[in-house]
């Protein structure tokens, strides 16, 4: 087999067999098949596409590529989430304690932010004393004894997709629906899921600005999913604003301890039960998805939910007292209210700003080693299609910067991100649709 | 600029500008660029094309990437020819000598063969004492007493093409017409050319298999020339089977002699008229294509072609003994004809078979440093359309090796590249059309 007869195969739009694609995949994760090769490789992709199997194998050989964790390794019924990145995303934060709490097994290897989208590991280790390290022997064993354990992702697993990713991220070959359904699916599978939940977010602050990208996306997933043995359903929902209140890192833990009793946002709550509801049925904890949601709004009226987090933040070497009291979380020194400058209706808000600038004030990070603060970061009060007043508070920046060219670099952007028009505006939808492997469902709630 | 986004924007169809062509193709060239970068972008280029303007651009950045003569420098009207590669194409041995004869300037940089087609310089080599390496100034000077002179190409000149052709040649991208006609074109631009003909070969054995590809390579070159300021002209011709008899060194320096002095296979005369009229032209020598075909039928018919061929011959150093006794040239040890096993007409002839064989004898190298035997090859005496008895003799072998397996398959291959059959063939169109500045004009005689 020669590479560059593999590159002609695929630029002429023939499709690859299994020993293709792993011939390909290993030779380029041991440095046997240049970089060069597998650039022009991912651009033919890039024109010609993949189809169902050959993404199925090019995720299972990614899968190979590395360390991974075999599903049967963990206790119960583990069904993973993941969200293809967005602004202010609590959802794993509140999801992972809830659906614990109604039976689903919960094993949990998360990402740390880069860029304007913050990682679910930062934001824990906005809770003092809480380690996101542990063995695997304590990963399994926790899992069994409190259903619930949430670790960092190890540094051997799908070291082809890590190789690949920063390749296509020079030459221009990201935006490619199989190569990014492949990267996402062989980070799950390699984690021992038994089954996946996705959110797909779609619109202005996502990667998929479109719902028809989105819904491809979604529909390769699934499909990998089928053919890998993973029961996987896609929600499509929005990314036209930020979702929730809470962008950063303390206040998105104070986000989602609101959410876990009762009181969080709307948008949020809804997304949560909605994603949590197909966990659930996933899980193997429900039979169908009305119930499943009753089963979650129970546990949030009675406690369970936010017992399962107290029970988490124990067991990982957390001080819980801020579920109590959410002002032991890291403070920031100073909040600034961003108002609205006119009368009218809120027509956008540009989601990526928003975590640019919180980004900005310290709660993420641009290079891989820089330190984050936990503290600061940036609320949103005002939704798209909310009538506003000017003078009236669309924002807050959590702040402890002195540096006053960059706090004015701040409040010009997120300034920037609200669009305000005199005329009436609809409320964006939140969830647009579900895809399974029965096909694609539409909502037809806002 | 950053490379990444350049990609991006061929990737998306856009057109590059002129300072994106020099930053990519310099970067590329002082190693600032990686290759998995212009691989890349040699693939989005594949996919999505150059327009005209974009081709010249890189043609030129290819140019000024090394050394490259002044077309002023060169003493006359220096009308360069190129042929994009074919088997057994003795065209450049005969029209040197004959367009110099008819006045216009041949400053030939040449190159050496690889693979299955022969180069010039090998070629010339099978005449004794014949040197290819002079100094620039020799060259000039040369040129300036007796209007020709060859020299093999300087390792100096674009070196852009030659770093870009290695890496398309690994990565699938050879076949983009942009890519092609900028590679060819830099070349004769670098050494020097005020006006180009060009002979595009099309067919089985050609690399570009179609008349329509043919016509398309034709056209790009065409325009890179009219937007650099060299008249161009190209010549569609057959290589659905070898062009002339001889297929190999001194056979094929034999063919020519034997053409400048009006003996020549039917089909080499006609080409080498053709390309020498046009040569005849842009080189100001006439004013119309009759009047300059008259003039070279007559260089050949006065001995004044043959004449030309000796001069270059003698200032190059080579023993000119061979133009009257062809057997001074080197001899094989051994003839063998190969039969036609069959009644019937020749259906085809397998040019790339034929091109295989003659390089199995000895007459090719299958690697860069590999020895030449200039004695051995192939000659080819059936065409396509001719009618043929069983046991009637289609081509030669001319050999010197003993080796008794290579000797077997050098038979078969011949054997096999000859496909014969009982019903009727036409003869093959030799020319199929001719591309200028004004467009396409296609041939209607055979």
């Amino acid at each position: 087999m020669r590479t560059v007869d593999l590159i002609a195969k695929k630029r002429n739009g023939h499709e690859h067999t299994k020993e293709e694609i792993d011939f390909l995949i290993a030779g380029f994760t041991k440095g046997i098949i240049p970089d060069y090769q597998l650039s022009a490789w991912a651009m033919a992709v890039y024109f010609q596409g993949m189809n169902a199997e050959e993404t199925a194998y090019l995720t299972m050989a990614m899968v190979h590529s590395g360390d991974s964790i075999q599903p049967d390794a963990i206790p119960g019924m583990n069904v993973d989430k993941h969200s293809t990145g967005g602004v202010g995303d609590t959802t794993t934060l509140v999801l992972g304690p809830l659906v614990a709490a109604a039976g689903v097994s919960v094993a949990k290897m998360s990402g740390r932010g880069l860029g304007h989208t913050g990682g679910t590991i930062d934001k824990l280790e906005a809770i003092s004393g809480f380690q996101v390290e542990m063995s695997q022997a304590q990963f399994y064993q926790q899992i069994k004894e409190i259903g619930i354990a949430v670790i960092g992702q190890s540094g051997e697993m799908t070291p082809a997709d890590k190789k690949l990713y920063a390749l296509r991220d020079v030459t221009a070959t990201v935006e490619s629906i199989p190569l990014i359904a492949a990267s996402i699916m062989s980070k799950k599978i390699a984690s021992g899921a038994k089954a996946i939940v996705l959110d797909v977010k779609t619109g202005k602050g996502a990667f998929m600005k479109t719902l028809a990208d989105a819904i491809e996306l979604a529909r390769a997933m699934v499909e990998i999913g089928t053919l890998t043995g993973r029961h996987t359903v896609a929600i499509i929902s929005d990314m036209d604003q930020p979702l929730g209140e809470a962008v950063g890192n303390a206040n998105e833990v104070a986000e989602a301890v609101r959410t876990l009793k009762g009181q969080g946002p709307a948008d949020l709550t809804q997304l949560c039960l909605e994603l949590g509801a197909n966990m659930v049925l996933l899980g193997g904890q429900a039979t169908d998805i009305q119930t499943a949601k009753e089963i979650l709004r129970t546990c949030i009226a009675d406690g369970s939910a936010l017992a399962k987090l107290q029970q988490l933040v124990e067991a990982q070497g957390g001080d819980p007292a801020f579920i109590q009291d959410l002002e032991k979380l890291p403070q920031p020194k100073q909040i600034i209210p961003i108002h609205s400058h006119a009368d009218g209706y809120i027509a956008e808000i540009q989601a990526e700003e928003i975590g640019l600038t919180a980004m900005l004030l310290g709660a993420g990070r641009e290079t891989k080693d820089a330190k984050i603060d936990h503290s600061v970061g940036v609320n949103v009060y005002a939704k798209v299609g909310n009538r506003v007043k000017q003078g009236e508070i669309l924002a807050e920046l959590l702040v402890n910067a002195s540096d006053t060219e960059r706090l004015d670099e701040a409040k010009n952007r997120v300034n920037r991100a609200f669009r305000i028009q005199s005329e009436h505006v609809p409320q964006s939808k939140l969830i647009y649709a579900i895809v399974d492997a029965n096909g694609v469902r539409y909502f037809n709630e806002a």
